[in-house]
């Protein structure tokens, strides 16, 4: 149930696992699997067409031999009977299943916002961005010259912020805590990337939305509100977007009786199993065990959607697949000429665990070598045993850097180790010695002091 | 005992170690600690001077408190006495140590071309590249639409090859071997090379130099063989480069009683030392082990002799500091916009393993987004642990990608794991599921079918 990264992904590996198992899928929406990732180059035009985001076409599910059933709605699951009924305009009808997964993803949250609805809908120029259809709507407000206000500064609102400003307009952000990113990156490397953000667009800290004004039934202005000063400010808006983040979708699941955690996902197991018999959940309406802190967070990254996709697919199909013991949550992305990356958690959200950090400010090739590009990296380790459990990395390569982080966490390596790591060495490519070593370098001495 | 990057790390740990000690090093060369592996770029014009090269100045020695003897060889060293006898010009003087650190580097190995020394010099033209004097002497022969020839295709020749390209030379390659890279990249990884060089210059493979002609000092044609079809060619030349590999220089360590291996490199183990008391070596004169074949094998990389100095200089001074048991051998190069990478043996390296290998050739980024390079990634894996061994990746940010790699051997960890490896996902950056995992999923589907 749901055709979006996690449930389409779920449908092909149940596919490979078993070439001949009955294969349904049913989607809400009109669309068959594409990447929500994908939507905001597709509004900037780095990807050509809103079809290009499409990543499975109706035929390519024909093909494969799945029943893709698009518009379609699930009125109610049976699980001791092991059916769903179904429903697609106004027709109703019933499917069984052996095993079932839930992939219903999550639904946008909209702040408490005075206006912020005419009628029960958004007011024209008031958008989120979630499907195809959003970032289509989104896409017909967008011109050059007119301003966008964009409220939330988390991935998605910087990598909005960004497309737009690259397309000709006059961009705002507005977020309510007192930095960027604030769940991906601590306070000292959100300094690197707020620096490059201001250079390009206004940024709000510490305010809130609280009204909207409209005229004609189009938003025209954008009432804000600083948390701290409590000073107003009316800001001139042709185009809003809420980018505050989503809730799981777990409607379906509770009807089902699947147990839902206290983060508000459907629990799920290594082998993305729900607390029921035979039914699985993937992707964002689900949460898993964090790998550092063991705590329960929500899915919102496709890159863990599809790890779960992939598991609940090949195991209801009667593979045997497993996922590690929680979630890195590495994650990555790109604004203002910027590559940020991080895996394991914030500082904020190790409180309950003694941790030591260091940081190292280089350069991506060696210093005599013309053209290096900056790099930070940050990594935070165990005060006791040394282990890594988080990095974050602002600027060249940082993706791939952050990678071998998620691989030196997943292995529970300390930086002791990691700091001796045989990192690639040549002159137009890496220095001898690269950024992730050295970060770890600076963990090293400082638990070397400790003792 | 040698300024190169081992020596000079090694002195610079040592200051860092105990900032009291007495620190001497002695050179016999005239320039300070410089970067050899920059030499290509600096005849290539990459880096704009060879001063540019000098990454620690006699003056930096002089402030860290460190006597640099340039000029400088050593005569004698008595082991008992803890004394070196150095002679720099006339004189003659005496140093003792409690420490000693051998550095003596690798001389470069002259193949046994048929008239290509003059009254015991090498012929106008014909080149070594090993010092800062030999890249300017090879800079006065560089002129566009000259023919240069370069002996040897491993990863000092290529790079040679492409930056006398840019520098509008004609070039051609002369390998003995089948292949490109022989010590780098498996046969069908060398393939994708292949390719792009022989869009750019001239390669002959199987070929040796057999005999050189020339006019007036200098060199005007090289005859080549090839092994296999007897075919003998002339190949008008101007400028010839010989990067046929080194041999570790181990004159000095001789004479101290240091035992030698079988590659023909100075013995040490994780702390640097030698067979014999007091006495480190480390850099392009020794061997260690390899991590996964645990075989000697000689130091042959920057990356290696710069770990070594900081182990070697942090020991020597008091510190304790170990390396890991043996080295990976990343390596990383770039040339005719290919960036190449590897860790670990190559196949040929590992005849004694039972291994199973897979790969994967995609893009650097999801299929949707416009402007993904090709990436390829190759994975080598023990057939019955499964565990990672060795990986190959020619393509965008092969290096990056390596190190992960790098970072999974060192923590003996399996592909079964590895291909469920939380990697780094945003449309601009990097797809779902990156190359590196993609490998490892072929090689995790061979070894699930042969149980």
């Amino acid at each position: 149930m749901g055709c979006g990264a996690s449930g389409g992904t779920a449908a092909q590996f149940a596919r490979k696992t078993d070439r001949k198992a009955a294969i349904t899928v049913f989607e809400k929406g009109k669309y068959p699997q594409y990447s929500k990732c994908g939507l905001p180059y597709a509004i900037s035009g780095d990807i050509p067409s809103f079809d290009g985001l499409i990543e499975f076409s109706e035929e390519w599910f024909k093909k494969a031999g799945i029943t893709l059933h698009l518009n379609t709605t699930i009125e109610k699951i049976d699980t001791k009977k092991q059916v769903v009924i179904a429903k697609k305009g106004n027709e109703t009808f019933e499917q069984s299943y052996d095993s079932l997964i839930i992939a219903t993803g999550a639904k946008p949250s909209i702040p408490p916002i005075q206006n912020i609805q005419e009628n029960g809908k958004l007011v024209g120029g008031v958008h989120i961005l979630r499907t195809i259809d959003d970032a289509k709507q989104i896409s017909s407000f967008v011109k050059k010259g007119k301003k966008a206000t964009i409220i939330g500064a988390g991935l998605i609102g910087l990598e909005m912020a960004d497309c737009l400003h690259k397309k000709g307009m006059s961009v705002t952000i507005v977020e309510a805590l007192p930095g960027v990113l604030p769940n991906t990156l601590d306070e000292d490397m959100r300094e690197i990337v707020f620096g490059e953000i201001i250079k390009n667009v206004a940024l709000h800290l510490n305010s809130l939305a609280t009204k909207i004004e409209s005229g004609n039934g189009s938003i025209t202005k954008v009432v804000i509100k600083n948390n701290q000063t409590r000073e107003e400010k009316k800001i001139d808006t042709d185009l809003l977007i809420i980018a505050t983040g989503c809730k799981p979708d777990v409607a379906l699941a509770k009807i089902a009786g699947c147990e839902i955690g206290k983060t508000g996902g459907i629990i799920v197991n290594e082998k993305s199993e729900t607390s029921v018999k035979n039914i699985y959940a993937v992707g964002d309406c689900t949460e898993y065990k964090d790998f550092v802190t063991k705590q329960p967070v929500l899915i919102g990254l496709g890159s863990i959607g599809v790890r779960q996709g992939i598991t609940a697919g090949t195991n209801a199909a009667g593979g045997n697949y497993k996922l590690p013991t929680g979630v890195l949550q590495t994650c990555t992305s790109e604004f203002f000429g910027l590559e940020i990356a991080a895996v394991g958690p914030t500082t904020n959200h190790m409180q309950n665990i003694p941790i030591v950090s260091g940081k190292f400010n280089g350069l991506s090739l060696p210093e005599y070598f013309p053209s290096g590009k900056p790099i930070s990296v940050k990594v935070i380790a165990h005060q006791e045993t040394g282990k890594i459990l988080g990095a974050q990395a602002v600027g060249f390569n940082a993706a791939q850097r952050i990678n071998t982080f998620a691989c030196a966490i997943l292995n529970e390596m300390d930086v002791e180790t990691f700091r001796k790591l045989e990192t690639a060495y040549a002159p137009p490519i890496a220095p001898t010695l690269d950024a992730v070593t050295l970060a770890c370098d600076v963990v090293s001495l400082k638990l070397a002091r400790r003792k």
